[in-house]
């Protein structure tokens, strides 16, 4: 990695730090990835972004500012990246994953909050996340509490833009949403110099469409018994796809699906793996934490309804339109549809996690929230009281990052798994 | 209070449990407040308020009932009273301070939540409130998340109609707030059976506006050196005011502040005591722990900078206007004055607690949170910074309902006491 680190140095990242992070991930992706057996081949190309994830697309990054670009980073699936490549500005997802980041974000933040957000409040504080420090510009939302206050603190080393999501779908709220998509590209029009026109907003929802086509063909694949690729896998990708070129993680993701189509033609031998729905929050790289305890064992996880899953993914927006306006309001629909604990009611999300459960015939479900949200921990009773009345059992997980408890919740799915 | 017995048992009150409560408060009042030296002697109206807590008032509301009346519960300072009063209802408030109905609670919500949260809830679920059942419905908002999503739970319990309560105030969110209370109003109307008037919502304004004029003279009078009142009678007024007839509170507390107003005229013997401010979440009746802490070392509590303090009544509504238009907009514009940490930004908190920290003389000031509250939590960061830059010293603590940390609570007091 020799090459980067000057161009990490003139990112303002911290280079000792980073030294320890970069020693760390590979023996976790290692351990975590590589040791799986019968990988699809073309996971190669997901194996060759993590061993340059903050390498080859740090350079793209770099380039693409060298022109004049701009680069904002996000931090939740309800900012639009339509809009972002509408202005001809590169997004990238800043879900912070690891227990690396947390101890920087208690500098600022309370000790009693959410690790994801903590993490990416102390990849910042700390200038070891090289995305971070490529981003002229973050997106925040008021989707949690802790979020929404962490902008402000956020706000003191980057410059935020807060998008003001609705709590409730009336109506109303739309309008109000649609209101926020406007200012959103105003603001992305006064950061990059670059208008959004309808064709550019268009094209950004073709592109982003395509996007979330390739994911749906990847998650549908893990419909069959057994799915022909693991749920770590999936993670994996569902991750790289908050940071990677839109256009070549669609392209090589569809790749890889065209393998998966031939090991499903030929035959997958069932090794008579349990089939797990993972629902909750979201994971963000590198927590596999979850993922690596539930596989290790006699399971596969068939598809997460999460923020890092189903939630990002499905439906698409309206491509139909005449007027900017038109295109604005697709863009509103589409992601209004999100079922996110932050919206009350949330019926649609117990609904979809039914609905998900029947169609990838998942054995059982784990509810995993992490620690303090308080939304997905008040809706875990809805989840469970519906599950139950279907029959489909369900456990609930609530956990930081750390690796403390990971052999209490091996112990208690293990337990879980034989039950189901 | 055998009188009563058959009032709560035709609202469901669960006698046994309510026994149980009926049994601990008047000791806890006991020893709280009829302790306390040189009370001004028109605490007595206060004093008759607890003793009869759930008999007087509740007859009040009963017979409100049997004239064809409504009763609605409220849970937070953002909701107008004006409007409630302006339907001919009545309005309670709610905030349940005890640690008795947590465990109910937490039946049905997380642990891990705020405890006022928690103790609604369980008072609910449990039966245990007599002001609880006698509500025909109850008004919730989207304050923090811990609301926000136990308005879900709750509604399985009584009709809950949720308020949207804006996260940013930029001028498009004054008209949102606006559109609120209109809908509110429509609520209300439709419970009611009566129209919501010009004239009855001003004169609404009016009652509610004299209530906060009065509790404005109250805190007005702590200001003096030694404040004639001390802390956790003011504290106790001010949870009185959330659900006593606002008339004759306004009287009754007029009544209390010409007694003060002697007293500061008479001279009061400075005793040399420490000034405290508190600032932070509300404490519903009956949390006085913080309170009776503080007050039982050489300190008194001069100022709360709360919802259970200056936040309930700092600022009137503006009563000049024509139309219901005028008025509903001059609500909507006073309660978005409500600095709560639900906004963001919330620098006018900031603001305030200097202001108030200056003009209350105060010593120091203690930010104190109740457990779990992500936005308060977030926002120390800032207070202390603000409060430092001033060189006035602060401390923070963060608490619930449970009497286990109050021997620690306790020694870190006295510790910022002796410091400051």
């Amino acid at each position: 990695m020799a090459d980067y680190r000057e161009l990490w140095s003139k990112l303002g990242v911290d280079l000792e730090k980073h030294d320890e992070l970069c020693a760390v991930l590979p023996k976790l992706y290692e351990g975590t990835y590589l040791t799986q057996e019968n990988r699809p081949e073309r996971m190669n190309y997901f194996n060759s972004v993590l061993a340059e994830i903050h390498g080859f697309r740090i350079k793209e990054l770099d380039e693409h500012k060298k022109n004049g670009g701009k680069v904002v980073g996000t931090f939740c699936v309800f900012v639009p990246d339509e809009v972002i490549l509408a202005a001809n500005a590169i997004g990238v997802g800043l879900c912070s994953g690891s227990q690396f980041w947390v101890e920087d974000g208690e500098k600022v933040l309370p000790r009693n909050m959410c690790p994801l957000i903590k993490a990416f409040m102390g990849a910042k504080v700390g200038g070891t996340c090289p995305y971070f420090q490529s981003c002229d510009m973050v997106i925040g939302e008021t989707t949690c509490d802790g979020k929404k206050k962490a902008w402000e603190v956020l706000n003191d080393y980057v410059p935020v833009h807060v998008m003001e999501l609705p709590q409730m779908k009336r109506e109303k709220n739309y309008d109000q949403w649609i209101g926020e998509i406007k200012d959103f590209i105003g603001k992305m029009e006064e950061l990059t110099g670059n208008k959004v026109t309808v064709e550019s907003l268009r094209e950004g929802i073709k592109i982003i469409n395509l996007k979330r086509r390739a994911l749906k063909r990847l998650y549908g694949l893990r419909k069959y018994k057994p799915s022909p690729i693991s749920g770590l896998d999936a993670l994996l990708i569902s991750q790289v796809a908050f940071f990677d070129d839109p256009q070549r993680f669609t392209e090589k993701l569809n790749e890889l699906c065209d393998e998966l189509d031939e090991r499903v033609k030929s035959g997958m031998k069932d090794e008579g793996k349990k089939r797990v729905m993972i629902t909750g929050t979201p994971m963000g790289l590198p927590n596999w934490k979850l993922h690596s305890i539930v596989e290790s064992l006699n399971a596969q996880i068939v598809v997460e309804e999460t923020c890092t899953g189903t939630r990002y993914f499905e439906n698409e927006v309206d491509e139909k339109g005449e007027t900017l306006e038109d295109l604005i309001k697709n863009i509103a629909d589409r992601y209004m549809k999100i079922n996110c604990a932050c919206f009350t009611p949330n019926t649609g999300r117990i609904d979809d996690i039914i609905k998900y459960a029947g169609e990838y015939n998942a054995d059982g479900v784990i509810d995993a929230n992490l620690s303090f949200c308080h939304t997905y921990a008040v809706e875990h009773r809805d989840v469970e009281r519906a599950l139950k009345e279907k029959n489909i059992p369900v456990m609930q997980i609530e956990t930081d990052y750390s690796t403390e408890d990971s052999g209490q919740i091996k112990t208690r799915v293990e337990a879980f798994l034989e039950m189901i």
